[in-house]
């Protein structure tokens, strides 16, 4: 740590004699690994990413010249070289730094991001701002391969390629299926390309191509080898095509390499892409030799490598998902699954080794996944689709347009509903349930535990189910209910259960956050306080026999939910109450998450944040809040 | 009309002498011309994909083959050909026809759309869905040039490509910007690869070029030509880069060169695209002058071209939005405009003819649009953001995850808010408000009137409007309020106004169908019924000193707004009026858009059907409902 602990903001990074940035990069992957080894995060990408950092601070003038990450994984090392060093150690904590950029965390952090796509879209507007202020600072979005299958960032380059931006994307290459045989040329070419003489060795080349009649002729051949004959490795030409120039690839991870092509591209006007390969999970061994279970490790022995997580009693609701779609998959051939790239997250991968002719894998595309997932259901076919709730935002016009308008059966299967914990604001599941809501043709479910999902996946495949039906479930380890091989129980579409009887006051919880209602209901009645709990099961619909049964006995409605309660459950009651012809009534309490954005922090914290961990609801129903 | 009145479905095109396809394609073209100019539809699209609908029916078998009109207001032909001849008389008409493609209404519709880009998808999840059926129908997506800049089209030809699936794009290009110097060595190209012995060719090609040295030679000029000197007619090679065999470009308006093409393509395996060039508006020679008027031109007198339709005495409120922008944008050099392709439906026209520079469009990309509009804002731009509201709801994720969490200052301006009339199901703006309103930091404002147009649009520049606004109206003329060069006037936010004043009960009404409940007080008035009416103007803040104030003095409230009540104004109050400490509360009864998908019609027919136009609301008011 001896460069790293004097290095306080880029203008250290600048000051640094060119021989040492070397061993610069290698102590951010050291401080990086032992950061992350007790305090979990996005290690694999971020560790591939520590030259790209350190170059774009060493060449460009941040943060006036500005940086934009895409998803924001791979931004650690930027935020340690720009005055975020010791924080750090409370990266993803609570009231800690956020494991993304965040521009309210630092004026280096141009633009957040969680979700991916997005940074040549923004980067393209900072762009066109700079052009019309006149202030040409220089802007750079870096983008992953994974993020570059997104539509959006499609829909960017394109608008980018066809301006004159002066705008500059890193592609931040970590996969390994660059063919390596072409790499030197490639080198060559870049080396090439971006030397200050760019234009006129481009033109240079083509006059020594000589005469005119073998000039035409390799037009010719060039025509018809593209149309005819495009090798794989070819494909990158896909930048060009759009009004790029496209320069690379070159080694990401070689920080000379990466500083010497930056400082050249600097000035070079236009929209440019620069494609860097770099290793995921660089540096660290068993990062590098398994980049899907080291994109997030959880706690680890830095020394040895041993992963130290502890895993919960309890199986996870994604085992639960997994393990439920390949049993129903194997007894009803129509069954296929679809997840836009996380079949190991969700847990469709076990699906997926058992039967991998009816999984796919759409990428990061939300939009593609459901549409695509719309046109099986239009040709017969019964597809699970699986989407993170705060990534389905994506797949809103999806839903609504090629799956509920049309009447599709379609399984949308929502994971991380509700507050996640570390990943923070953009990830929370916050808005599926109160916006899916309006949407009509939809069954919204959201099961109480283990049991539950797998009756509701087992019950969404039926007749009774004629439309639709959104599934939406939390992240981790389920409530401890049996659910591995007992009998499918079919669950009658939109009908709540009630767990637990009394008078005088009610509360309506609607899925897993049920079991913290049920902890707190236990709780009051050892007080002799008892309490009506439903457990609602159905947004859409409503079981309004059980609000009915509320309103007759209660005062006091509490509704409970994981989610924003604008609209939400709490927005569905009080509705139904409103609307009730005889006018009865009782005033409602919301418990849920607010109309705010809520940061990162451990679940049980952010619960205890927003109000709704157990100790909240006892007081709610004592009264005493 | 000799042959089309005898083609009663695709059995019939497929009977046709060859030689009478021509004569049939010109006698469609007379029937659309005639059809639409007194019953006004989407025209100019229609008449350019008259051959590729014949040429898909003469050459597939439909419906067991599955074709997917990509946006699907350029299917017409498809829908005369395919039984609906006579009833394409009530196209876009109250229980008539859909104007898109759609599967309740024929079983040739194999998937609906009205917004963009969504075939490709759409139509790889049947070619997957027959693959593993084993029954291997072919499945054709046809798709034009604007919707292939949508994301998701990327999405799906990202995945398709790289997919084994048998699918033909049909890539339906009608821009002009076709190089028309390279058409004949493309002719020659497509003519060469879909022949059947296309594979053997390709490597007889191959073999042909000799030599190993003068192989390699040409190996690395290929590449260096290609790395450096992209020219833009080469741009097409986006489709191979993205595992698609390329096709084209035909004329796709020479019905043997597409009926050839098609039978030849037909059976060649995997992802393949067929590019081909059509011209808008085609046989039309006003349509083709003008394509952007006639994409929709209203009725017409068919023997002169003349346009016969009426002009509103009242501004539009595009109108109203597009002079006070470029007012604004004169006073603020920090406004400027995005629009995703819709500039001249939205009159953002206005600003980009007198200042180009500041206005940007996008191309069909919702989402990029409003992240694009996130950078500028982040970079110190006050962009407003026009997008029809319908689809907005691509743009979701951007409002959540770019903007609103950011706190950016966009102004979202949203067009076509609430019941549009004949374009129907898809094109209604009936989730926006509802499904916006759980996203915290925006304020979601809805003019009553023209002036409250402008005033909220210059309101939302000022400082005290501290994050993102959405200003949501409706489409076409206004209620006829003076705008025009008033003085701006500031509009609190969050403050409603009491249009009327009295007991018993109360409206509140949300945006321009506030014009309606205004009428139904007077005519409730002269029965000597006092109603207090208020123009809530704001759904987020919600004005609860207006709902309290109604509250005190009446024993109905009803809610009124141009979009689905669920989750809308009528939860807005319904949540407020439950939250009431003390307990207080009335009944709400809500009007507005129900939790259905509602087809086309007329505004004032689709208000009726909905149960809130200007009599239903006077029967609510009066109890008589």
């Amino acid at each position: 740590m001896a460069i790293l602990e004097n290095i306080n903001s880029p203008e250290d990074v600048k000051a640094l004699p060119a021989d040492k940035l070397e061993a610069l990069c290698a102590e951010i992957r050291d401080y990086l690994i032992e950061c992350c080894s007790t305090n979990p995060g996005h290690l694999g990408s971020s560790l591939g990413a520590v030259e790209i950092a350190v170059a774009i601070h060493r060449v460009f003038d941040t943060p006036a010249d500005k940086v934009v990450w895409d998803v924001g994984h791979q931004a650690y090392a930027h935020k340690i070289l720009t005055g975020r060093r010791e924080a750090f150690r409370q990266n993803r904590k609570h009231k800690g730094l956020s494991g993304f950029p965040k521009m309210s965390e630092s004026e280096y952090d141009s633009f957040g991001a969680g979700h991916s796509s997005t940074s040549i879209s923004a980067a393209l507007g900072m762009a066109a701002a700079e052009r019309m202020k006149g202030s040409r600072h220089h802007v750079i979005a870096v983008i992953g391969d994974g993020a570059m299958t997104g539509g959006m960032a499609f829909e960017g380059l394109n608008n980018a390629g066809a301006s004159k931006a002066d705008l500059l994307v890193i592609f931040n290459d970590n996969q390994i299926s660059i063919d390596k045989a072409s790499g030197g040329l490639h080198n060559y070419l870049v080396k090439l390309t971006t030397s200050s003489g760019y234009n006129r060795i481009k033109s240079g080349v083509w006059d020594r191509l000589g005469q005119r009649r073998i000039r035409s002729l390799i037009q010719r051949v060039v025509k018809a080898v593209k149309r005819a004959i495009i090798p794989q490795r070819d494909r990158v030409n896909f930048f060009d095509s759009l009004g790029f120039r496209y320069f690379g690839p070159i080694d990401g991870n070689d920080i000379e390499q990466m500083t010497e092509t930056l400082a050249r591209l600097k000035n070079i006007p236009g929209p440019k892409l620069l494609h860097v390969v770099t290793v995921k999970g660089k540096g660290y061994p068993a990062a590098e030799a398994d980049p899907t279970v080291w994109h997030a490790p959880g706690t680890f022995n830095a020394a040895t490598g041993e992963r130290t997580g502890k895993k919960s009693a309890n199986a996870k609701y994604q085992e639960v998902f997994g393990v439920t779609l390949l049993d129903l998959a194997r007894k009803n051939s129509r069954i296929v699954g679809v997840t836009p790239a996380m079949a190991t997250g969700c847990s469709m991968d076990i699906m997926m080794k058992a039967m991998p002719e009816r999984v796919f894998d759409a990428g990061i595309a939300e939009q593609h996944a459901l549409t695509f997932s719309a046109g099986l259901a239009a040709d017969g076919m019964l597809p699970f689709c699986n989407i993170y709730s705060s990534f389905s935002q994506r797949a809103f016009d999806s839903l609504i347009h090629d799956v509920a308008l049309q009447k599709l059966k379609v399984v949308l299967c929502l994971d991380r509903g509700g507050i996640v914990g570390e990943d923070g604001a953009t990830h929370h599941g916050a808005f599926d349930l109160a916006c899916y809501r309006p949407v009509p043709n939809l069954t919204i479910a959201a099961p109480l535990n283990e049991a539950e999902l797998r009756n509701m996946m087992y019950s969404a495949t039926l007749p009774q189910y004629d439309c639709a039906t959104v599934i939406r479930y939390p992240r981790g380890a389920g409530a401890g209910a049996q659910w591995r091989d007992i009998p499918y129980t079919y669950i009658e579409r939109g009908k709540a259960t009630l767990l637990h009887d009394g008078s005088g006051i009610a509360i309506l919880s609607l899925g897993a956050i049920g079991n913290k209602a049920a902890e707190a209901v236990k709780m009051a009645e050892e007080r002799g306080v008892n309490v009506i709990h439903y457990n609602m099961r159905f947004l859409k619909p409503l079981d309004t026999e059980a609000v009915d049964y509320a309103l007759d006995r209660a005062t006091r409605i509490i509704t409970l939910e994981d989610g924003v309660v604008s609209g939400g459950l709490y927005g569905a009651v009080a509705e139904y109450v409103g609307s009730r012809q005889d006018g009865s009534h009782c005033r409602i309490e919301a418990m849920g998450m607010p109309d705010r954005f809520v940061e990162q922090g451990t679940p049980g914290e952010l619960y205890s944040e927003c109000g709704y961990n157990t100790d909240d609801i006892l007081r709610k129903i004592l009264g005493s809040d």
